[in-house]
């Protein structure tokens, strides 16, 4: 790939002198914020040659005698091999060693030299950051600078994949009822429309969903302008099958071309006051707009992430399917095991074709991470032909994984030792176990964040001297993103409080790089518990359905407590799935959910 | 007091006319933003009538036809009856019917009209933020009308007590160290000078103390300038004994009178680069600065909160003199407490007769809190004559106070039954204890911040539906302020991280209105744990010298851990303070002290 994109590079640098632009920076995002785009826009993995088949995070800067690639911790291996000789050198985003992207930029600019980007693939507030600073050091910015419309002939087009309509019995909402919650948002930002960017909040606000746009995510490219007396979709025209434009025309809702949203925006009579989200909405979108723009959108984000009691009674239905899936997986690996054959790339296409045999199983939710090992203690592991080992010996299998079911969205890890743990294993399992089930147990007061309960998960590696730094718990959508704000449950602030109907991950873990990785993940709804003259206090609800591996327990850590949570827990997942499974299966599941003792 | 009030209100208008002020707002607090101003300051509690011996919190605000005083919840009942026939009314900061302030204003105020402060008692943020919310509303801004100057000729004078050293021996660290590592601070925010106006950031920095200036805190009123060339103390001259003049003058610090710091600051050379703390420094201060002022600070206030093995050893003998004068107390309690003529205020003073025994404690650190009963409930409880009621019956009695002594300031609350307690009220101490204890064993990483770790104390509450809305811990100063920032562990996030030397209380409580109220209050500090392949770990230890009541334990909610912990505690006690005790206090500590099991 090298030469290649050696050839790319000169084409950029010559577009470069030709628009007069000293520096480029290019984002690995398109113009709707998303953390995967379509391949569309997926020109910076293109032009750097760092890219793998479920995406990278990166920034490219390119100068005319550096280009350089940003990029974050998880991938610093991969990004350092993969940019071998394609002119471009790795910089790091963070880390002891990170540089910052404008900081650099900054110094290595000289007063009147032009940065440009491409305005269409930048957030409001980051391409405004850049200009602020570069500005207060006198460079210039020009943020219309589409550079792979000039260097990128061959670029694929944009996804065309049909719509379909996510049933309004499984939503349990209508359109009408959210465009109406939405222009209530919209009013008490003081503004009287909005243009939602977001692919998630489009596919939540229309009841829409595609497959292929963008990977593991039913979302769809589109952009969506409401007002009391409008409703737009803005969206190729090709995507529109006759059921779907019978559901946009039942719901009032235009269709106009996709590009079209730029003139349309530009012509919004001067008095209109239009809602947009900085965070989410292009800047090159915002340099269109020809009324006024108001800043805002938190109250938006919540809507999706407040799920209603049809909701979740069909996610209970998704995660029995998911727990059928999941039991035959398992099932297969402890059969099949012994004969040394199964590799981690092999499970991976076994776990998706069980999901996927369940015909409300769209797509998997994420690429899933299966590590024998010591791959387990690379979170964010993907095994590749490359990377791929064979499972035999002794050992932890970690596996991280999901479905897009109609009926929701599922994510689940489970740790289990095939052949014969040690010691420390099952200690460091039941450590993450025990964290796991204090945050699932725990009650708090409404108005309590993810932040505070955090520590829930962490103390008992902690005060055993070990830890682990990632999240312990994302927001999770309902058939639309698998990652979803806006609550979380990390170390770092967030000032977004639990509320009920909330769905999070629950995902202590612990990675001893080089021997092996354990992390035990549920999927819990917030719910109310009970109001006392204390005020009103929340709970979590386990969504989740699928055994732990009690070979792993040391219930000489475990209080009296935790061993009933473990036994109650393993009880209802039998009593679920069972129903759903031969014979054989539930034997099996009978035999994984038996109750443990001290 | 009313009528006096009235005629003081009417002056002030009177002095608002002349100066075609329409609106006055008078703060609290005083040039240094000190929570608790010297007399001279307090012209808020005079004017309004709302007041206490020990301050309360409150900001007025009077127009031609409106005298309102804002205060906070835990003030209500008390402004509200302080205020009547004084022409004011009561207006609420926080609680469902809060009022903003500043929204006030703008609602109430014509543009065109003037909003006139006091520059000297606002600091440079908050008179900002009121000049910006004005002039957004084309409302005036006058920030040079120092009413009190106009109105109150019988203000008392400016404290004039005298200073003494505080001894390096005890506090482990030169002026000259503290003067480097400060500028070191002012480098690193790109200034080259810097004016201190917080009075502990002065007292610290000095090695120098007063008694009398401000009630239960040793600092004293001054400004510091240090560059690297020149040292100023800011001062009334009668503050300066011989042996306190010796010691400026060794490390170079000259002395000019106090009011001159407004000519100094206005002297400088425009190429000086001024650091003030906008959150810390008046406006009035700011408004005559002739250099570049530089905002910043956050590396200096924690330069105090990280206390040295010499301040860690020397506050562990001010430990050893607290438990010792309340083990006196306590013992009395137990004594005379059948003879039903103890009261909370006779309490109060033996409390502060006990302490101040030893003449190395200065003060007390805080007026005390010492509630029986339902009065125990109330979270800030000061014993007044009119409240003050006889310790007699079955209760709990909470005991919340503090010694200001040469060799550290302390801080401690124990609750103790008197008669039978209930088990009610066992069920709730134990609850309370639990959460202490999981506080104070925790390990964590460096870099954890408290609100990360204040679920710890709250766990066991929440779980039982009762909680406490209180912070956990604050910084305290080493014979400084009680209260001292940056860091702190409670509900709100604060992006401080908890670091080795830091003196924070972990004080966990539970309040039944009406009924009991239960505290539980150790200092701990912070320090290095181990590092481990996972970083580098802190843990807490405990400071604090004396046992809990083991009478309210209900050790059927308690872990083996949990009671370990107790008894490995208490052995502590014991062996620390009995050397220090006669025989008969030995016995008592003794019997305090003993193991409970099971």
């Amino acid at each position: 790939m090298g030469k290649k994109n050696l050839e790319y590079l000169q084409r950029l640098r010559d577009a470069m002198k030709a628009h007069r632009i000293d520096a480029v920076i290019i984002s690995g995002t398109d113009p709707h914020q998303s953390e995967l785009p379509p391949h569309h826009w997926r020109g910076r993995e293109w032009l750097t040659g760092f890219w793998s088949v479920n995406g990278t995070n990166g920034t490219a800067v390119i100068t005319a005698d550096k280009a350089l690639c940003w990029t974050d911790s998880r991938y610093f291996i991969q990004a350092e091999l993969q940019l071998k000789g394609t002119g471009f050198s790795m910089m790091k985003e963070d880390g002891p060693d990170a540089v910052n992207l404008i900081d650099w930029l900054v110094e290595n600019m000289n007063p009147g030299q032009t940065v440009g980007i491409d305005g269409m693939t930048f957030s409001v507030s980051y391409a405004q950051q850049i200009q602020q600073e570069l500005s207060d050091n006198d460079i210039k910015f020009n943020d219309n600078f589409p550079q792979f419309d000039y260097i990128y002939p061959e670029r694929p087009p944009r996804p065309k994949n049909q719509l379909f309509v996510h049933d309004e019995k499984v939503v349990g909402e209508t359109v009408d009822s959210k465009m109406e919650r939405l222009l209530t948002e919209v009013k008490a930002e003081l503004a009287n429309s909005v243009l939602l960017s977001s692919l998630d909040d489009i596919a939540w606000a229309t009841n829409l969903r595609t497959a292929g746009d963008i990977a593991f995510s039913p979302i769809f490219v589109a952009y969506l302008y409401v007002e009391e007396s409008e409703r737009v979709l803005f969206v190729d025209s090709e995507k529109i099958t006759d059921k779907v434009a019978e559901h946009l025309k039942k719901y009032n809702i235009g269709i106009k071309p996709y590009d079209s949203v730029l003139e349309f925006v530009g012509n919004l009579p001067k008095e209109n006051r239009l809602l947009i989200d900085p965070e989410k909405t292009a800047r090159g979108v915002y340099d269109h707009i020809g009324c006024t723009p108001v800043f805002g959108g938190a109250g938006i984000a919540k809507l999706k992430s407040i799920k209603n009691d049809t909701m979740l009674s069909n996610l209970s239905i998704a995660m029995e399917k998911d727990g059928v899936a999941l039991t035959k997986f398992f099932m297969m690996v402890e059969k099949e095991y012994p004969s040394g054959k199964l590799t981690e790339v092999e499970l991976g296409k076994r776990l998706r074709a069980l999901r996927l045999a369940d015909p409300s199983c769209v797509d998997e939710s994420f690429a899933p991470i299966i590590g024998w090992n010591e791959h387990g203690a690379i979170v964010h592991y993907e095994a590749t032909e490359e990377s791929d080992v064979e499972i035999k010996g002794n050992g932890l299998l970690l596996v991280d994984s999901g479905g897009q079911y109609t009926y929701g969205t599922t994510d689940i890890t489970r740790t289990i030792a095939l052949g014969t743990p040690t010691e420390e294993q099952k200690h460091d399992f039941t450590l993450v176990l025990k964290g796991h089930i204090a945050l699932s147990t725990i009650k708090f007061p409404a108005g309590t964040r993810g932040a505070q309960l955090d520590v829930l998960a962490r103390q008992f590696l902690w005060n055993d001297g070990k830890a682990y730094y990632h999240g312990t718990g994302h927001g999770v959508g309902f058939f639309i993103n698998c990652h979803e704000g806006p609550q979380s449950i990390r170390l770092n602030e967030n000032p977004v409080a639990l509320e009920p109907g909330m769905i999070t991950s629950n995902e202590p873990g612990l990675y001893l790089e080089g021997r092996y990785g354990i992390r035990s993940e549920n999927l819990v709804v917030t719910e109310n518990w009970k109001t006392t003259e204390f005020g009103e206090f929340l709970q979590f609800k386990n969504m989740t359905l699928f055994p732990f591996d009690t070979t792993l327990c040391d219930t000489s850590l475990m209080t009296d407590e935790e061993i009933d949570w473990i036994n109650n827990y393993h009880k209802t997942v039998y009593v679920r799935l069972s129903p759903l499974l031969s014979k054989e299966e539930q034997d099996w599941l009978k035999e994984k959910t038996k109750a443990i003792t001290k």
